[in-house]
């Protein structure tokens, strides 16, 4: 079987790196969210493509869910003794991912290659795309504090503002990166990972080429909230904001139109009817990922479910 | 006594250091070369700003006469891990200050405000001036490798092009930043410290406004050779590329239409006659800067000097 995940950034990491111990690196291809990078300090930082890189390669803090695990502070540390920007915490093996991403940016290459030669030296196999090469900004439209680029909301302002609408600047003249519809094309199957459907998983689907190339394919999504919470982030807060009621089916109606399957927590029972009157394969399971095991046990879970979608839908 | 001091890298900032440590921050200000600045992995980084500040904060490396002292190599360990650029020495306290600088750039701030900031965080109470706000880039022309960007000369290729000519790109359109002519309008006394004539004092020069403020000022310039050699750095082997024979009187021919007095080493002693023959006030001393005691005394013996050749000259 043949399987392309989308993935933003922790919970979709997660998930990602259970899938990535049960199939080959021919098997599993992994798409990811760029509309979090922004320029820091003249440095380019992607932190969705870094979470689920340093996650592949064993990297990640375990802890946080961003950044390196036996990571040190030196440069944070002169930066705050300067007076610099300190709000984005830049770990010292962190920011020579960043340098060394900024000098072959600033050399030409894009950035999908730069990735995958980043991925080469990390020792991670399976192939990691970022949605576009093209630069697309997520931008959140806010009530009270104008329109915030995405980490300044996320990070600076800690998720606060009360968001009215997203935006993904420069979406329209963007197009995925050589290599990345093919892998869909290819694909028997798409999962969409437990990662925040507004600003992680929307800014791919911006992206021309996507949407249509998902539409003959078999998709199935994991929710990333249970019992009407995000398990991280402010996916949940995000949907109140807008008007909708956070919870499984809330996230199953957001991908409708491209779903055949949906996994959900087992605590949401009580959202089953509506998502099944909806024509959507339900899976009830236990979605949290505790530890590594669990995250194999459950992308197992996932990845049988998806051949039972694949069985049911041919 | 009020001093201007023109300085390029180490061996300027020697001299700076012992003249500051006799003169009070309204009795010296200093102008440093900004032509070897460079941008690296999408930082911009100014090797003489940060040479001479770091020498007057007391934080520079003894040993090298560049970084800081005391330094860690985190961040240039994992690029070097993941096959990223390493040939310039970044520390991991030095990067703090480029990610600072890089960061106030882009929200506009013109680099003397940035140096003033900078100076201020790490106590350095004498006016520091880049030479210019505006790029001025010295770019070296050479036999063997083409034309290449100073830090590509200086560091990349240890000065092994053979140098035919260089260029100071941009200077046409530079600009002395705010208060930089006014401290030399002020001042009684202007020293060329021993930095490299051709890169380190020339860019200064080359920056309109600089050269005809001179014109109607005490001009004294220290000679950065010793017996023909060099104490640092490629001045030396630039004069024989260049067909002009290394020495202190080189040097003093090199600044001729501007120089009042010219402080030379007495192992020259050969060299007086052409000097004086030029009508430069000569001072034959011990211009080699062992120690900071050693800096302080040569300062000192400097500025006895620049009060001795202003007497002479009014």
């Amino acid at each position: 079987m043949k399987v392309v995940a989308l993935a933003g950034g922790v919970g979709g990491a997660k998930l990602v790196h259970g899938l990535a111990a049960l199939l080959a690196p021919g098997e599993l291809s992994i798409i990811v969210n760029t509309g979090d990078d922004f320029e820091y300090c003249g440095l380019r930082i992607s932190p969705d493509l870094d979470t689920v890189c340093y996650t592949l390669a064993g990297l990640a803090n375990p802890e946080t869910g961003w950044g390196q695990h036996d990571e040190s502070w030196t440069v944070l540390e002169a930066i705050k003794n300067l007076g610099g920007p300190d709000w984005f915490r830049l770990g010292d093996k962190d920011l020579a991912t960043h340098l060394v991403r900024t000098d072959q940016l600033a050399k030409g290459l894009p950035l999908s290659a730069i990735t995958q030669g980043l991925c080469r030296q990390w020792g991670v196999e399976h192939p990691v795309f970022p949605m576009s090469d093209d630069p697309v900004r997520t931008i959140v439209h806010t009530a009270d504090h104008g329109s915030l680029g995405f980490q300044q909301y996320f990070v600076q302002h800690a998720c606060q503002p009360v968001v009215r609408s997203f935006e993904f600047a420069g979406a329209d003249q963007s197009a995925p990166p050589p290599g990345a519809l093919e892998q869909i094309n290819e694909a028997d199957l798409v999962i969409f990972t437990p990662s925040n459907p507004w600003v992680s998983i929307d800014p791919i689907l911006a992206v021309p080429g996507y949407r249509n190339a998902l539409e003959n394919k078999v998709v199935i999504a994991v929710s990333p909230l249970v019992q009407g919470q995000a398990l991280k982030g402010p996916a949940a807060k995000m949907y109140r904001e807008l008007g909708i009621q956070p919870g499984a089916s809330a996230v199953a109606n957001h991908y409708l139109d491209l779903l055949t399957g949906f996994v959900f927590d087992q605590q949401d029972e009580e959202e089953l009817e509506k998502i099944q009157r909806w024509r959507i394969i339900p899976l009830l399971t236990n979605i949290i990922m505790k530890d590594e095991q669990d995250r194999v046990r459950f992308a197992e879970e996932v990845l049988n479910f998806g051949e039972s979608v694949l069985d049911r839908s041919h």
